[in-house]
């Protein structure tokens, strides 16, 4: 059971968990923090917080758990705003995208790496963001993936381990250095892809005519694409080695197929479509 | 009212068709034609198709209109096959994803282009194939592009409009080559980038795990990585020089924005993201 939660940063990721916590019983209080009033009074109407603060150091007094859920080129700044205001025994975590950046941000902001700061990851989301695209089912049956460090106390991993798990969440660990990497294959690459094409389209001259014949594959496909381009430049920002080695893995794919298709080489693109579907297939199932 | 339908290859495309248009009560008797007596036996089983006949000469034998689906690869020998044996005034079209190959297929089977073929393509389908797949639903509310020639007759043209529209389906007509330059930027270059992304994961040594936590987003962006390869080597084949024409602006814009990563240049990252987003937001809305 947390005491007090202190949510910085209440949008999607914040106030799902906000919301799910409340509804689980495994939490007596809510703060909400950030720098934006409007969104922290809208919080409150829908009941995902139940009081607020704008003053980060004053908002995380008392709080037995810290969750920052703001894009990652934010972090730091957090850090630095609630280093010396923390209440003995407080767990710190986060919801970054992205674990060596914030792994480095804290260090900076605190001078060493804290006991106290559980970095963590909640494989879940939607392309919506804000408060009001909150719900407390975002969780269920997702993944969360920790990243302790040597210096983590092994207690506080459990008590966030145990806030996930109490909103549905499987909870697994891994170090730093391959969660960026596994992220960047699944999420962060597809994720600039999408950004990519349909950039690629819009600029072109018959963009509007070019949606307009658009089916539901192209909708699925391009539907990240509707996601927070601030979240989405700081995890490229955050993950930038990471990122550009999995595109360039991914060029020399392409590559290979195109030459396949300039070649004419049927056999050589059923083959890479052939493996393509019986992965994606396994996935699915 | 058409009085005899052939479906040539009953699959997910032909057999919603079929679906739809008895459903509409816009057809009196329809006859399923293919190689693969199995399929087609199933077909009939569903209720999608009243007859079969594995010879595709004798099955559109007093047919008034014949819709051929089958993959590009296999448009030339359907044609081959039932040029001689069409019915005065029968009507023939197609649901072929490119339209020059399908045009020039028929061509060289009849000599000439022949006024009673209307190239036709209907922008829906699922990441699904096959007949068991088929719904009457498909075509509601979705687009069907007919490309009609300087040969084709008007009252062709006319008779499959009225076909797509009985089922639900709005029709435009655009010529041939615009037709194949708008598709493989809305649908053969993503299905090509699902492809190729799912591929390049799977070779990956870790590959069970990544998949492992790949998030709905991922779930989304590839689930056209699961549909038919044949039918999208066919669609690569035929199509090749719009679809490597997509790919090189494809690949100029990635690179633009790996060179953005590569560089930290936050802000025009984000310019990126953010155009992309609000064109997405808009075909979304």
């Amino acid at each position: 059971m947390i005491e007090r939660l202190c949510v910085i940063g209440v949008g999607l990721i914040g106030g799902s968990l906000a919301r799910a916590l409340r509804d689980a019983g495994h939490v007596r209080e809510i703060v909400g923090a950030s720098r934006n009033p409007v969104h922290l009074q809208r919080a409150v109407e829908l009941g995902v917080i139940d009081r607020f603060d704008t003053d980060l150091a004053s908002a995380v007094q008392g709080a037995d758990m810290i969750f920052v859920s703001v894009p990652l080129g934010a972090m730091g700044a957090v850090f630095r705003s609630i280093r010396d205001a923390l209440t003995d025994g407080a767990v710190v975590t986060d919801g970054g995208s992205v674990k060596a950046s914030v792994v480095a941000d804290i260090s900076e902001a605190i001078g060493e790496i804290p006991s106290w700061f559980v970095p963590g990851h909640p494989i879940a989301g939607t392309e919506q963001s804000g408060v009001d695209a909150s719900f407390s089912e975002l969780y269920k049956d997702r993944r969360v993936i920790l990243t302790p460090l040597a210096e983590t106390d092994a207690t506080a991993v459990s008590r966030v381990r145990a806030m996930w798990e109490a909103v549905g969440a499987t909870v697994s660990e891994m170090d730093v250095k391959h969660h960026d990497e596994v992220l960047a294959a699944t999420s962060h690459l597809p994720h600039i892809l999408a950004y990519t094409l349909v950039e690629s389209l819009a600029r072109m001259s018959e963009q509007r005519e070019i949606f307009e014949y658009a089916a539901g594959g192209f909708r699925d496909f391009t539907r990240i694409a509707s996601s927070d381009p601030v979240m989405w430049r700081d995890i490229c920002l955050a993950n930038g080695e990471a990122v550009l080695n999995m595109l360039e893995r991914f060029n020399r794919d392409l590559a290979s197929l195109s030459e396949a298709i300039r070649a004419s080489d049927g056999d050589r693109i059923l083959q890479i479509f052939s493996e393509a579907k019986s992965a994606r297939d396994g996935f699915a199932g």
